[in-house]
């Protein structure tokens, strides 16, 4: 364990990092027994262990566990094969197994098991449609995947935490992204990782490409090129554009903050909000707060306090600080948080010393959304903090854009909407927070559960109301 | 009917013109049996009759039913509405039906139930695998769908017998293409309709896509800039670029040809072969026949017979006239058409006269590409000919390019192949003939049907060895 993490909670064993491993092992009675003492010694949480078969002079043992890292997974598999009997045969870990392949493919509605299905489906028969759109192209929507079909465009810059590791790299992410929209919203959406990180080609790719699409949502593109790209594709483009890492952790971070201002019985309008971070996330947010009506918010970063009077500021980190910090503060995190209300990191671990949460004001709100690794000890944040949120979801009150994104692209593509406006996040905010009733809220349940399949239903009727001009499901 | 068509077998039913009637009808015993006879007089093919309610005022029968086109059905409703007592309700076009909400969608192959479902196909889990990719570019096909997706590229310019209808309302043609690239081959075919129908731009945009995908099949792309944008392309991209309006074509043009000859006893290298047509299918045909062995090719086309001496001609077709017509031969197509042995047509309506198939060599092969009226009166032409063949499905020997492009990208994918080669082709089309047993083979039965399981994977296993320098499945 580093010296870093010592001082924290270890990091929780997860399916993300489970393996496989088969064993074969000299029978007798207790090797079975052995082998699940010594993952759990070594640390590991186990899932499955089964005897595969057995012969009279070996047996095959199927272990399946979870461990915290890669480096522990290494150390439970020599904890097995220290085991006396046991060879190892062979470690699969389960997350590339499942990756084999990928994860999304393409699926025809339509039957083609016969000539006259043929033309139907293709020539002579797609013929008249064709036609038909190119007398009618509001229609192509209508007869077409693009009514219900979003790309996910990606450069490859900001991928995760682990930053430019380009488009190939990136496309598991997009896929799983593709994946989740399906799952979540019944959309079909298609990852386009992009062999260029200029912006200007950025846009003029997307601008060609867009005919096919219903809606564009922007993914894991570095600051601030991604405000530029996203700011122009609106501009040209007839469909909706959305930039998730901004907007949908907006809706979700301002639906947590409601609904986390309702277990401590204060208004937006009165809160005192400290943002950490002001890169493609922390722009969004506060952008989305003051819209709810946050008149109190100070951005830090790591140029301190971001105030107007800093030349130094790129123009993103400048028009922030006007708009939060009319009257110049200037000072460090700490300063900042002096008798403030609410801390929301979007930055980087470590950034918040727990201790200083005792000198914000009372029934003081956290949330520290830097993954894994969040902005404070959580653990210490929850001792000082009346309500904590992560991103992470081995904590209460997991800040997670898949309860943003899927209802909302529903809800956009439902209305044919040509565009994204803030009512429509407001409102996507709004719908997310009363997701979760007065009977379930508390300090440690401000957003519902992802799987709650009442979220995307909800999230989507009050975007394409917002959409359409009528009210929303409220 | 037309002065054109009165001269010509009449075009005949199809599916692709068929229609679901709902008719309201004063109850009598003889009404379903008048509806029936109604559209059979009117030259409709009853699919379907069926009396879907029956109250003592009123009966409702759905009549489904085929036509020629879309004045046909009219007449067809017509001729129903003119049955004493009823009157019709609604008229549904089946082909319009069937495209409603688009014809393909995208499917998740990976659960994603539980949270650990998510930890593993989202993030956290997610980032490993694309972590190992940065580290490992080669390992992007087998753990993504890049392994298994091909993009199918439209700029809409040359759309079926339509022409240039941009981008949007080529999308049902592209999705039906996709559908077919899953139902004949398996593979994940997402279409990209482009808002550009510039040269450059199309190559910089599928260049800057081609990340995500493990082969780019061009579509619908007009002559000449078809041909640079493919060759460019394939100078750039490490994947294979296949344009289908060329390659698939002249694969089963070749294996039909192939056939022919096996009929009649002759062999390509002897063989005398006009081809009627000098856009991107009679070039890439010509292309594919020389590489097959062919020694005496004519192209004619609007100029007469491409003749190297003829400076007007653009460069594409300069270079067709260098290819094979050295000795520099003029005329018309029927000069060229004196004592030849096969005529190939990919060009349009009516420009052969059927009466100068007598003057070819005996045992005539003629291919009418031209959809969906032929070069040529086709009865006329099986007068005359040994052996005909056309793009229509409602006559023998239906040259379709679906006998080719899944099994070609079956196997370039299964090779991981970085390009597509002119020995590749060949060893397709050689693959295609031999899907035609000796036994099989006659006049009538020169290729394979479309739904013969056989071929594709014939074609892909060809093309596979031949990628990977292995040998053919032969």
């Amino acid at each position: 364990m580093s010296e870093q993490n010592r001082h924290r909670r270890p990091l929780p064993t997860g399916a993300s990092y489970s393996i496989t491993a088969r064993l074969y092992a000299v029978p007798s009675a207790s090797v079975v027994g052995d082998l699940a003492t010594a993952v759990g010694a070594a640390g590991g949480l186990l899932t499955a262990i089964d005897v595969s078969e057995s012969r009279p002079d070996r047996i095959t043992v199927d272990v399946t566990c979870s461990a915290t890292n890669a480096d522990h997974s290494g150390e439970i598999v020599e904890a097995m094969r220290a085991v006396e009997g046991v060879t190892v045969h062979r470690v699969s870990d389960r997350t590339f197994l499942l990756h084999l392949g990928g994860k999304i493919s393409v699926a025809s509605k339509v039957p083609l098991r016969t000539r006259d299905d043929l033309s139907m489906a293709y020539t002579p028969g797609v013929g008249r449609v064709s036609f038909a759109l190119a007398q009618n192209p509001d229609d192509v929507a209508k007869l077409t995947v693009k009514g219900n079909s979003v790309a996910v465009v990606t450069d490859g810059s900001a991928v995760l935490g682990l930053g430019n590791i380009g488009p190939g790299a990136a496309l598991p992410v997009m896929e799983g992204k593709a994946a989740l929209f399906k799952r979540f919203a019944d959309i079909d959406a298609w990852p386009i990782c992009l062999d260029t990180q200029d912006t200007d080609e950025i846009v003029q790719v997307v601008k060609a490409i867009a005919p096919g699409f219903g809606g564009i949502n922007l993914e894991d593109i570095s600051a601030p090129r991604c405000f530029e790209i996203e700011r122009r594709l609106r501009d040209i483009l007839d469909i909706p554009v959305f930039h998730d890492d901004q907007h949908g952790t907006a809706i979700v971070v301002t639906a947590a903050l409601t609904n986390a201002l309702r277990c401590v019985d204060n208004r937006i309008e009165d809160a005192r909000i400290v943002v950490a971070g002001g890169g493609a996330a922390g722009t969004a947010i506060v952008t989305l707060l003051l819209a709810a009506g946050a008149r109190h918010v100070l951005v830090w970063d790591r140029e301190g306090i971001l105030t107007p009077a800093d030349t130094s500021l790129n123009p993103a980190k400048r028009r922030l600080a006007e708009q939060t910090n009319p009257a110049g503060r200037t000072g460090t995190l700490r300063d900042a948080l002096q008798g403030a209300d609410v801390f929301i990191g979007v930055s980087g671990p470590g950034v918040l010393d727990a201790a200083w949460i005792a000198e914000m004001a009372p029934a003081a709100v956290v949330f520290a959304l830097a993954n894994p690794d969040p902005e404070v000890d959580v653990d210490a944040a929850q001792q000082l903090a009346t309500v904590v949120a992560t991103g992470r979801s081995d904590y209460p009150n997991q800040i997670n854009n898949v309860l943003a994104f899927p209802g909302v692209f529903r809800g956009l593509l439902d209305a044919r909407a040509h565009q994204v406006t803030t009512a429509m996040l407001l409102s996507a905010a709004d719908a997310l927070a009363r997701c979760v009733s007065d009977e379930q809220l508390n300090a440690t349940y401000i957003v519902p559960s992802v799987f709650d399949p009442a979220v995307p239903t909800a999230v989507a009727a009050s975007v394409s109301a917002a959409a359409t001009g009528g009210r929303g499901a409220r």
